[in-house]
């Protein structure tokens, strides 16, 4: 009996059509790697010749990094209803360390697959499970451990040089030397670099063998700034159809991975859906649906049932899990004080439990049988902040750190069993304290990658929070952090809609490149050389597809002035075409130039004068 | 013969009903001085009970800082037609150092008066225009000097405070010490306090004794730190009354000051609507207005017809003056190799001068003259950068510092003519170089304030840069930036309409209210204290009200939960009714209590025992 998907994804098919076109005058490229099957994505924009001086000039195209997957691609055709093609299966299999299993392992999953009940939400083709054989680590640290560079290392190294490779404009490449606050980012990354960091600890690979559909990307704060995108369904609103689509508009928009934070009906089947179609790194909380399994009573959870549901995740295919092991019951009376409280879900849920069985959080206790699970399938830790401030006044008090310090410990456990870790952090921190936070991170937690959210600079900007936050997340990435989690306009107030994602997306991708800028990144500002460039010259529609969100822009300057021909024109609505400063500059330009040739002429002249005879002057 | 304003401001009437009501359980309060007609507008937020604990707890009001002035009073009925009332107006007349004029100074505001033609745009109602007597100089700096505190310096000391003076709950005010690189913020702003900054140049009240309408407020590192916002017309588009709009528009959402930086039609009459109307301090760039009489042709430009300008707009009220006196000869062509050459509109105008005349700029070698006018009217300088970067390739660069070291020479020179003065910055910065710069700006120009657009720390935001801006913005601003230019969405794009105004106020209100915590400014946290503590108790509407925009967050929250029900609702959209993060953290802080409770219960027990007996234990 075969699923109908017509009855669960009918709109999924009529999915915004922005998510699976290529931006204006961009088209997908690939660059291949040391074997045919690693062939990096990158976004290629297309520029116009400048036309202000006197000989035209060629721009050369410029390639910028790209997450939104094969959608983008118009010579591939995907198709919701299988999912992407499976591009790391091969690298996968011929490592011959994992084994295919006949069923999957985990209880829950086998009831949900065998429900027919559920037949019309689930996904419609079956994936092979893969686990690590018995004895097996299958972590990108353990084998960067080992020495061995795995394509995935191969891949994150081309993708993350691309902007610096492709233009050799030194012009364009010029940029301004950054402050790195100890980090050490060499001018070129090869394979053998992002070895030497996954097997410090210094940056992850999230990679999860179950989800072969994935573009690798790393995570590390010698690498460029990543973000995250939450997505998820909750009790009160939306459905599969919604999340999926969410998941591929978000990777268009930049979301470098995708946390599914549903806690609302159908979790397995929804994970399902969104990532056999996502070509970037899945993130989950499993506390969350283990919640839901036990009917939001978050006493009766149990270390078995906990157990089952990341087996159940981590067969899926997730690749990162966030997991609140750093909630202690005798740090939980710290944040009684608090303006704020607790508010990290995860972080709620557990010091609830705690209390009420009065006991150490099995979180803490069974942390080494999560290690076990974690290394056979290759998920990372997301070792989850749950005492991150909720207000300013709670920032970097004794119970954040104290529960800091304890992901310090932990990550030691997890680097013991070759466990890929990054580590969660806050939420709301006044910006004098940004730079302490982030120091305790590194020192405490012996650099593994730091994933905050924001943080908020202050309490006060509900519906504006994408940029309160934004604007403590560009800091935070200045001073060393390796991804930020966005946040939207609706953060406390409501759930994001499409919008919302994509104002929160935009936000977090300036922030982040900001950072890489302000860090000194390599070609980091080969970007914003190119369309300071376009903008100086007039050439707009070059200025727009350069920006972070080309339609935007484009909406925003035709609202103005919407005739095809100001789009040439070399002037702006801001001064009309009456008077214009780029235009004066360019006369400041041609005088400069002028004076220069004048003086050179002149010299010129002296020269041939001396030389001709000007001793009849002299004496 | 009498206007008939029907024609030309059949819009104003119409004026969205936004900027004229109080926002939610907002009311306009006054704190009076020592004089009965120092009355300082502040805006009180009624918050409703705490209901979570046993007992309803009273939250008392908290009073924020007002711009929004008379129109958000319902007891003072504003007529767009009769401009403000004077509340200045004895101020200024009781110092009697000024006369009143028979007729405006300059021919060109004679012939703008006497126009028939223009009766129709011409606001209505004349108003008395001074000058100072002779040989008197009337800025705030003169009477600070002196050791006298004017009534405009008790105003903005009361009106600094009030965050501060107005909550006695311990809670509420606890903040976090702030880190003020240099900045000397004292726990109680006095009048005293204020006359001394002045009198060193560190501050500036923006005051114009023809602008007799404003509630003065302080520009300073060691305040509150201000933003700006900008209108104006241009040739393209807009007119008289969505200016007017735009004004009061901008105050309504927290603009302290505004620029008019019209470019267009009838810029005379535009101003002095905006003025009449405008309870803010109004700057403007007088250069633009010159350039308009020559017909857009900067060679055209003469000292006599900007001398004239300058006296116009002085009489009509203009409080502050953006003029490119930086913008040296020698120093164009230090631009000629920069990415982006000169993007002031003011700095290209002079430096298309310099070189048409190869002469050094009029608004340098007559730099005393100005002085003489700003000091007979009182108007502060804003030492424009016209050589401001505008890429990130150009920051920090040569040419602009080249400037800001003329810059402070004319800071000296201004203030040896006790002329209030501020300096403008950039632009666009890397993050990694903003303190650089305003360390030097503080060093170069003598500690006076910083008015700095952005800074933008990328350029490839195209469409959101009032998010890159505000990040630069909230970091200078940190550092010591005492004003800071918003900017729109549509920077780069196009001109922003009213939605673009809202979005730009709100970014930098932001970016201003985050450096204010940073720095530690004393109450600056009081308004997040109390928010949080409402977001915590799920009192839904002080949440919004104590938002930077109250309208927003009520619209966000509605979208997803619009039921009246769900706002006093014990959960929110993200969790759901099922299971929420506050409320177990309601149950730790029971817990909490209960246990501290049992023990200092078995302490007692332990002390009553020990005394009644524990002796029989001993030995």
């Amino acid at each position: 009996m075969s699923a109908n998907p017509q009855d669960v994804l009918t709109q999924v098919a009529k999915i915004d059509a922005t998510s699976t076109q290529a931006f204006p005058n961009s088209r997908k490229i690939y660059v291949t790697g040391s074997q045919t099957n690693i062939r990096v994505p990158m976004r290629e924009i297309a520029l116009s010749e400048t036309v202000t001086s006197a000989t035209p000039q060629i721009n050369p195209p410029i390639a910028v990094y790209d997450s939104s997957g094969p959608y983008t691609d118009p010579d591939i055709k995907t198709d919701f209803w299988q999912g992407l093609a499976p591009i790391r299966a091969e690298w996968i299999a011929s490592r011959q360390d994992t084994e295919i299993l006949q069923e999957v392992s985990s209880d829950y999953g086998k009831i949900r697959r065998l429900d027919p009940e559920l037949e019309k939400l689930r996904f419609p083709k079956s994936s092979e499970t893969r686990r690590a054989k018995s004895g097996h680590n299958v972590s990108q640290m353990h084998y960067a451990r080992q020495g061995i560079i795995t394509p995935e290392m191969e891949f994150v190294a081309i993708r993350e040089n691309q902007r610096f490779q492709l233009v050799k404009d030194d012009f364009l490449r010029q940029q301004h030397a950054g402050q790195a606050f100890g980090a050490n980012i060499p001018n070129e990354i090869t394979a053998e670099f992002v070895r030497d960091e996954i097997a410090k600890g210094r940056a992850i690979i999230p990679a999860n063998i179950n989800h072969p559909e994935i573009e690798p990307m790393i995570i590390g704060r010698n690498f460029l700034v990543k973000i995250n995108a939450n997505i998820g369904n909750s009790p009160t609103t939306s459905s599969i159809e919604e999340e999926v689509e969410k998941m591929i508009w978000s990777i268009h928009w930049g979301g470098d991975t995708v946390m599914d934070l549903s806690t609302g009906k159908n979790i397995h089947e929804t994970r399902e859906w969104i990532i056999r179609n996502s070509p970037v790194p899945i993130g989950t909380v499993p506390i969350y649906q283990a919640l839901e399994k036990v009917d939001g009573k978050p006493e009766d959870l149990t270390w078995a049932l906990f157990r089952d549901t990341l087996i159940e995740q981590a067969e899926q295919g997730v690749d990162y899990f966030t997991i609140h092991s750093g909630v202690r019951l005798a740090h939980v009376p710290l944040t009684a004080k608090r303006v704020t409280g607790i508010v990290s879900r995860g972080g709620s849920i557990m010091a609830k439990w705690c209390l009420a069985h009065h006991q150490e959080s099995f979180l803490y206790t069974h942390f080494e049988d999560i290690c076990e699970i974690m290394k056979a399938y290759d998920v990372a830790f997301s070792l989850g902040d749950g005492f991150r401030p909720g207000s300013i006044a709670d920032a970097n008090d004794e119970a954040q750190f104290a529960e800091l310090e304890t992901l310090g410990e932990l990550t030691k456990i997890a680097w013991q069993h070759d466990v890929q870790t990054m580590i969660e952090g806050p939420g709301h921190v006044p910006m004098h304290k940004i730079h302490e936070n982030m120091t305790k991170q590194l020192e405490v937690c012996q650099e593994a990658p730091f994933y905050t959210l924001g943080p908020l600079i202050t309490d006060i900007a509900a519906g504006y929070d994408h940029i309160a936050s934004s604007i403590g997340a560009a800091m935070i990435g200045w001073y060393g952090c390796a991804m930020l989690c966005y946040v939207t306009p609706k953060e406390h107030l409501g759930l994001p809609n499409k919008h919302d994602v994509r104002e929160g997306i935009i936000a977090y991708k300036i922030a982040a490149h900001a950072a890489d800028l302000a860090k000194g990144h390599p070609g980091a500002q080969l970007r914003d050389n190119a369309l300071s460039k376009a903008r100086f010259e007039f050439r707009w529609e070059d200025q727009f597809n350069l920006s972070l969100d080309p339609l935007r822009a484009i909406e925003f300057h035709d609202e103005t002035l919407p005739k095809e021909s100001a789009k040439t024109a070399h002037f702006c609505s801001m001064c009309g075409p009456h008077f214009c400063a780029m235009k004066i500059t360019q006369d400041v330009r041609d005088y400069a130039e002028q004076k220069a040739d004048l003086e050179k002429s002149l010299q010129e002249k002296s020269v041939e004068f001396k030389e001709k005879g000007s001793e009849i002057y002299i004496g």
